[in-house]
């Protein structure tokens, strides 16, 4: 696959069109959407609406005026168009620790005889955290087991199974369906972290018989830095659920400041405080030019750039690296991952000739495939710095030796 | 008081030059401050930069490069700077409902034979909506008891007492020191709730020995519409206390993705998931605006103001307000409360001639006091304007029978 094949298949693409519509710096490759989407373009002046005519002329009136009371459902309802979930069945809030903690205690609380998390050793090390956390609140156990036999850790007393769709550093992407069904074949609720899988591929909640799941709102998504986070409780569940953070945008009246304490109805008794609205500004305008995008084409491409990274890598062994991503691009989410024994100081060096990708320890090189901003160019040419970048022995810089905090 | 006078107060008004720090609408006067506040004209600013230039130019390597990872704390050591506490004592982390709940359940797991937290029934009703949350997960008890008397319900028996300085409706301004040793005597932790007395006051944390508390980002600190908040932990009990939401940013090394969860050392263990940096850019351009006022003047000013509007308000009894925040001004916070029986309309009456307050059910109408951009002129003008709403009649006009679900 040559140059010229790739700037062929950027002009066929029909996906092009969308590059145009984030804020991209000159010069840069970004292959790290999957940490921190890049801005959308129209970020800037929806943020700085909300600043100056929302909150700065609206004032408080905006609660209302302005629908800040509404935008939680608001841009949840839209998110779900993403996830394949039903109107009222998601709302922003939070970050996804917070959210994770609600809903898995939640899960347990209402499984009072089945006091056990299931979840895979590999999962996102805070989804573990935040699950051990809340596990010991409620008198409760995480229970660990290794991915392949997850299932022989499946008893009558497992309350939740508690997975993550796309796995942070291989990109492996679980069998959503079949593990949801094990999990309620067993009596369990399932809960699905979509941090690493929405916006990169069509994810089918309802069609999957999904609990519940969150999301970040910042990889994918494109909200923002700390973007605020969703939650999805499927509808036939949430009654039956209450939040252990019942602040008072879960209650059913909040402005009435009543002494005592009723969830309102429906998914938004997840709700805590009061929500982050610059931040959702944010967010809503990327759900906004996701919805403009077929989910299906994103996934299509993401598949052939992914097959053009690794062929494009492979068709070089001189460099070193090892693919860590399944081969089989239907396993694979959006991400192509490689271990080098010096990934540190190759990421590093690919980052100060303009390529970013990431480091995930202990010597992972991950490559974010984010279609609607990286072309096929893009791909071939981040392979060529790559192969420039060791051929020179630039990874191998003394810099690289002390490894700063976040990468 | 006639309006000359107010105009030489004005004058005089060593604070005056602040106003126009503050993007307010024409034609409005808002006395609605501990609410919501108004954007500090460097927010809009401060916000474009970090979409632009940090998040779209320098993308993933912002956390690091602009210091996004760092601002929980730097952000929060600002703050402390606000309410008596020392650095490493605040972050800056989530909504106040999710830092309640944090603190309330750290504390009860720190004094295991102790369940039961207690609060004053007057008390911010989504503050008890979570305590009785975070007690129910715990095994624990929220005993409520009225304010005159709430330290007849302290006994052995209690781990937590949580309270808000600045009582919502009235005004009234809580004895902190004294409440906080007496909590401290019967061996009991503290928590207090400065969402409605931060920024409007000198607070005095330390001083007084408060073990635990919380505050809000948007009302009297101008941070936004939900704005982040902020808790602060005293420093001897950081490392006896432990978060329930222990997400990744609570980790010692979050970006070593350990499978072992470890607190970090310090008050950043209260932090959770991945901060908000949109709307914390929004915070701290607030926060840095407030560390260039004199609190001691900001106090001053609020009560001269309040004692002018009670002043106003008392020299027409035509206009049947009963005064029902304290009178004594060292007992009020920064708002003065009236009751009216048509309080509903008279604010709604009030918001359509500028004068923006709030109501608070059943019958108050609430007038924040917020010395760096109201005037003494703002408020004998606001008063003009009430008694010409209820001269006129305008209160009892029928669209404020069906009352909105935010006012």
């Amino acid at each position: 696959m040559t140059r010229a094949d790739c700037v062929e298949l950027d002009r066929q693409d029909p996906l092009a069109g969308f590059r145009s519509r984030f804020a991209l710096p000159e010069g840069v490759i970004y292959l790290d959407g999957n940490s921190l989407g890049p801005p959308p373009v129209a970020a800037a002046a929806a943020v700085g609406r909300v600043i100056s005519a929302e909150w700065g002329d609206g004032l408080i009136r905006s609660w209302n005026g302005a629908g800040w009371i509404e935008a939680p459902a608001r841009v949840g309802d839209k998110i779900a168009g993403l996830i394949g979930a039903g109107p009222g069945e998601v709302v922003v809030a939070d970050s996804t620790s917070v959210n994770l903690f609600k809903l898995a205690a939640a899960a347990l609380s209402a499984r009072p005889g089945r006091p056990v998390i299931l979840s895979d050793e590999e999962n996102f090390p805070s989804d573990l955290y935040i699950a051990e956390g809340a596990a010991r609140m409620l008198g409760a156990e995480l229970r660990l087991r290794p991915r392949r036999r997850l299932l022989e850790g499946l008893g009558p007393e497992v309350g939740l199974v508690l997975l993550t769709q796309v796995d942070f550093r291989s990109g492996e992407l679980l069998d959503m369906p079949g593990l949801t069904a094990a999990a309620r074949a067993a009596g369990a609720l399932s809960l699905w972290d979509l941090s690493h899988s929405a916006g990169a591929m069509p994810v089918h909640l309802r069609a999957a018989g999904v609990d519940l799941a969150v999301g970040c709102g910042y990889k994918f998504l494109n909200g923002g830095p700390g973007a605020p986070a969703y939650l999805y409780v499927a509808a036939h569940l949430q009654s039956e659920l209450s939040s252990p953070i019942q602040g008072w945008f879960s209650h059913r009246d909040p402005f009435a400041f009543a002494g005592s304490y009723q969830a309102v109805a429906g998914v938004e008794r997840f709700l805590a405080g009061t929500p982050a609205i610059l931040s959702l500004a944010a967010l809503e305008s990327a759900v906004d030019l996701w919805l403009e995008a077929d989910l299906e084409a994103v996934r299509s491409k993401s598949v052939a750039l992914g097959e053009l990274l690794i062929g494009l890598v492979e068709s070089k062994p001189e460099l070193g690296l090892t693919l860590s991503s399944p081969r089989e691009a239907g396993r694979r989410g959006s991400q192509v991952s490689f271990t080098h024994p010096k990934a540190y100081g190759v990421i590093q060096a690919l980052i100060e000739r303009g390529v970013i990708g990431d480091f995930r320890p202990p010597h992972h090189l991950r490559f974010g495939i984010t279609p609607l901003y990286t072309s096929f160019c893009d791909v071939h040419d981040a392979v060529e710095t790559l192969a420039g970048v060791i051929g020179a022995g630039a990874h191998l810089d003394p810099r690289w030796e002390a490894r700063a905090r976040v990468t």
